[in-house]
């Protein structure tokens, strides 16, 4: 929520000409992406976002990022549409800094989400994966198993600081899901992030998906377990059986989950739950002193784990059991 | 720089109801303003600032500085417009805090001004100080003579901390302007604040004045002076004699300074000077703690006050004298 690089008018103009979107009217630096600098752009020819990459990391996966949303978009995935340069690239440099320059996608975030919020974003979810399939890039998931390994020694018995017995809970959570996670599942592009403020909307209907910087390929269940996790539980971490059904069936309209995918579900919940709880615990235990930003409480993600691990199958979330494949 | 209170879409889409501005497509909070909160809304009319006001103090005068802006629209000066709701009302309230909108202005703000921008800015000044005449409220200036004094104290001794002697030199330089201040000069609406991130161009051409928080009924050449320091340094504090010329020949070619603020003009730029002196040094001594926002040096204004102190006459600016009127 920060911006880091200011651009001076004229650089940012000298930079445009290489781009055909049009004569730069004005630009406003946008509280947005807590790593990057964003910067919401009016030309002559419409809006569009500007992004510089502060961190070399996603520099390295520029590639993978912006070319996946210029696939997603050729296949009628509303996302960002990457801009050409006239060199072709999808990215350059500016102020120093790799620098992409997307459309800007008009639309809401649910702040609120309710139930036609959670149809659309189970419609939209499927169509991702079904229209991500023959995206030639590969980016290993960061976030699975070994790096939730990588997060809790992070963490170490600091996080016994934040609650009482976290460390001895997730180390045996940790060793639970690691004998058991499935290997055999249909794989594929991932989004990894689709929160409520990553889905945008016009009214109830859905305008667009952003943020990319966690896409990755990986199970397309863990994916649709993430964003179950993200619209389906209430204020209060109660489960919304109302909501799950609404995305569920959205979902399987659109690319009907496994067998084997609907066996392994619950376990792939717990899963997205460990996997936010763990970067949630390791920033709640690095956060600078006097940070501006306050960070997100790692023990929301706690109970929602708990809730997982009271489920044996789909049945127990209250969904009816989506019909199988013939 | 900062987004303090966000705003739900159903929210936001609810007040939208009751002004006449389009249907709401999207609205980011952007990262302007140090003391309020600031989103940028695109409606299916448009694009407009919405200001939710984070300081009860800022609210009592909204009346004056909303009401400013839109006598200055009305004749003729490029600023931005705000809207009336239903009720004819310029401001409301929007989760729990007074609310404005106002149209959003196309421009960018020129990182490093050139001779055209200062000579924009000039004549902008000018109209806006023409344009203000008739402006029926009356706003005093917080920050002249009795807030200096005020502002001094608060910052005491500590000042010493910051440079050397700086308490003294700074009593003293107050002293002599509180024996000299003229009480005679033309006074009426002046912004107080014109610094570039304040003035808007597209290309060289100015497209507008923004930001009116501390607009007030003062000296119209004290106005001119804190223009004059904000515009025509450059980066190393050397006074650019060529910018100064345009500058104020754009400004004289709408409103003539009269003799009387010619010969005062030394003395009201040691004022502007010390204004922004003062306020940056007290901001200085009360950083909290692992602040986000780092605050801007005190001594820079040291500099500009030291050039104006050995200045006895606008010849000495190396400005041509103005024509005086006949």
């Amino acid at each position: 929520m920060a911006v880091y690089t200011d651009v001076a008018a004229d650089d940012l103009a000298d930079f445009l000409k290489s781009y055909d979107v049009g004569e730069l009217l004005s630009y406003k630096g946008i509280a947005e992406g807590v790593e990057n600098s964003n910067f919401l752009l009016h030309t002559s020819k419409g809006a569009y976002i500007l992004t510089l990459y502060e961190k070399r990391v996603a520099a390295d996966d520029l590639p993978y990022f912006l070319g996946l949303m210029a696939h997603l978009c050729a296949r009628g995935v509303n996302c960002p549409q990457p801009q050409k340069n006239r060199d072709g690239e999808v990215y350059s440099t500016l102020a120093g800094r790799p620098a992409a320059i997307i459309n800007f996608l008009e639309g809401m975030w649910p702040r609120r989400p309710n139930v036609m919020h959670c149809a659309g974003v189970g419609e939209a979810l499927a169509k991702m994966h079904v229209a991500g399939r023959d995206f030639p890039l590969v980016r290993k998931n960061p976030l699975s198993v070994d790096g939730w390994h990588t997060l809790l020694e992070a963490a170490g018995p600091r996080a016994d600081t934040v609650q009482h017995g976290l460390f001895n809970f997730l180390q045996t959570e940790l060793d639970y899901l690691t004998a058991r996670w499935p290997g055999d599942l249909p794989v594929g592009v991932i989004h990894a992030d689709l929160f409520p403020d990553n889905v945008f909307f016009l009214g109830d209907k859905l305008s667009g998906l952003i943020d990319f910087p966690f896409a990755c390929n990986d199970l397309l269940a863990f994916d649709v377990a993430i964003c179950l996790n993200a619209w389906c539980f209430e204020q209060d971490y109660s489960f919304n059986a109302t909501k799950a059904r609404a995305f569920f069936n959205a979902y399987n309209s659109v690319r009907q989950l496994t067998e084997a995918e609907q066996k392994a579900f619950p376990l792939l919940a717990r899963g997205a739950a460990i996997r936010f709880l763990l970067t949630r615990l390791v920033d709640f235990l690095n956060v600078p002193e006097g940070a501006f930003v306050k960070p997100k409480n790692p023990l929301d993600y706690v109970r929602i784990l708990r809730f997982h691990q009271s489920v044996a199958s789909m049945a127990d979330y209250g969904v009816e059991a989506p019909k199988l494949p013939a």
